[in-house]
């Protein structure tokens, strides 16, 4: 069919639990076409000691992605130095790298619809000594955009974040103007980019306990959040609050929104995580490109065992196959003469 | 009889919920004593308002509290200046203030074995020239103590916090060995003493995101908690963590577990909201007496309609009743001769 979608997966680190989880995914039919890029030998090697019957088809650009069951498409990589599950080795960190290069300059070029990360481990990459700070900057650097915006969703809730991975003293000091508008309106935007959303309600935290209470408890929401959010309202953008993030995600609120802003990780994460345990997506933002990743990381001591759960990554490829959907429905619409609501 | 629970309850706010709720106590038979402790004129005022037939039973010490379906014990308190719902009026804040320290010294004397409170509304307090900074502040100088805990707790979920109301900039530098220390041994000792738990198992959140993922993203772990927690530990205190908040409220660790931890507000209450949202209570640790209180405030918008939810309250009488009795049986073990496990 010409309006398959087609998702490129890297496999991520070799020792973990990525390779084995790829594999699962050939265990059914599918209506997306999934090509994982890695090592054909590490998946054959993982497939062997799981005893996992899985035919691995090598995939050239152009083709069709196989998508039927115990059949897998694979974008052989090179350079892969051991394949041992658990044993992490630094020669393997060029090798990691270079599939997510594949698979995002595949998504760049139009060749895929879009990318679906399994986890990597930024430790060892470091220790091979390239600077790594984790798979959204890299491809933040790779697409050459300024900002990015971290989001994890399940099918119920929707949570990004205006600040990621800052130490909590510093989350402050991090909540300006720009960094907010900007964050807010890629936000906006890539709701209704990547989500078909005409008009996105979000809810957004404020800093403090009971947001601020009226600056007794700290005065970023009076001096900083209220005014930026004003301005992206008077934009257009729909923004609902301040909010006390204990009041935000009740259902009065959750029910009439479809995404909350946290100011900062653990503001906005522990409920996402709390009410999605094993079905969330990491989302990035802010990237020309579809993509979405697992929420957990290699499970070293899970690696070889078959005791992975597939769950995450499963849904990864679904949110990724409806968001590059919805893209796609969303380009043509923005090319399409009449620029009227998408039809 | 004697070994009755009796459980003083503030009406709060009179222009709030409050009084209404107190009243709709009254609905069913109970096994626990309900003392109100409140302006008899206010609540008859209130239940004619609203069209609630409810026999008011003017109480004194040492009486028994009514139980009975349709009648309500109460322990009148003078002073009252206006009576409407909806209307803020600073001649009635000593009045409030009033039922507070009548409760307390109360449960200080033993007339009753705790208290449940009703919102309050700190504004109005403070207008009138009452320096107020909320019922546990206050009754933490009533009872001399020289901290106390906010816990937040539902049927499934306890989440207490090493800081409450401070800015988030400010939060850093309260994390203080001494006081974690100080809320760590308060939480434990009164999930002995008020939850009949022989060995509570406490998960502690790291105060950075990841729990500062060894010191990458803040070293508050490192060189406050940790050595903090190990200090604790030593001590006999059964201290989980510091984990991620993100990974902490996950099945894994919650189910083995009787309480959380959290740094500071936002990190823990969201989840606990989310999770029991008009099912919370907040219980004060730390005191001499069994506080419990509802989780909302006065909803000024609502008093005098009939339909706040009387939920949270009915939450906060059974587990105060829970509470005084662990305390009973804690009291009676320890003046036992042979002080071994609570029989």
């Amino acid at each position: 069919m010409t309006d398959a979608i087609t998702l490129a997966v890297t496999a991520g680190e070799p020792a973990g639990i990525g390779p084995e989880l790829c594999l699962q995914l050939a265990a059914s039919d599918r209506d997306v076409g999934l090509v994982v890029v890695a090592s054909e030998a590490l998946l054959r090697a993982r497939a062997t000691q799981l005893g996992l019957t899985v035919t691995l088809r090598p995939w050239q650009p152009g083709q069709p992605a196989a998508t039927g069951a115990g059949e897998l498409s694979v974008l052989d990589v090179a350079g892969l130095a051991s394949d041992q599950p658990g044993q992490l080795d630094t020669g393997n960190s060029q090798y990691v790298l270079d599939t997510l290069t594949l698979a995002a300059n595949g998504c760049l070029d139009g060749t895929f619809d879009g990318m679906v990360t399994a986890p990597v481990h930024k430790g060892v990459i470091n220790e091979a000594g390239i600077v790594f700070s984790g798979h959204t900057e890299f491809l933040q650097a790779l697409c050459g955009v300024e900002r990015v915006v971290m989001m994890l969703a399940t099918d119920e809730l929707r949570v990004a974040l205006v600040t990621t991975h800052l130490p909590l003293k510093d989350v402050s000091a991090a909540i300006t103007p720009a960094r907010l508008s900007q964050v807010s309106r890629i936000l906006d935007q890539d709701l209704r980019k990547f989500f078909g959303l005409a008009r996105p309600r979000i809810l957004v935290a404020g800093l403090n306990p009971h947001a601020g209470e009226g600056g007794h408890l700290g005065r970023e929401e009076l001096e900083v959040i209220e005014p930026t959010l004003a301005q992206l309202r008077s934009e257009g953008l729909e923004l609902i609050g301040p909010l006390p993030a204990d009041t935000l995600f009740t259902p009065h609120w959750l029910d009439q929104a479809d995404a909350a802003l946290a100011m900062y990780h653990d503001q906005g994460l522990p409920v996402l995580k709390f009410q999605g345990f094993g079905r969330a997506v990491n989302i990035t933002l802010g990237l020309p490109i579809v993509r979405t990743s697992v929420d957990h990381g290699t499970a070293l001591d899970l690696a070889g065992t078959g005791r992975a759960d597939v769950g995450s990554l499963k849904t990864a490829v679904r949110v990724g196959e409806r968001m590059a959907r919805s893209l796609r429905a969303h380009r043509a619409t923005a090319s399409s003469p009449s620029s009227g609501e998408p039809t």
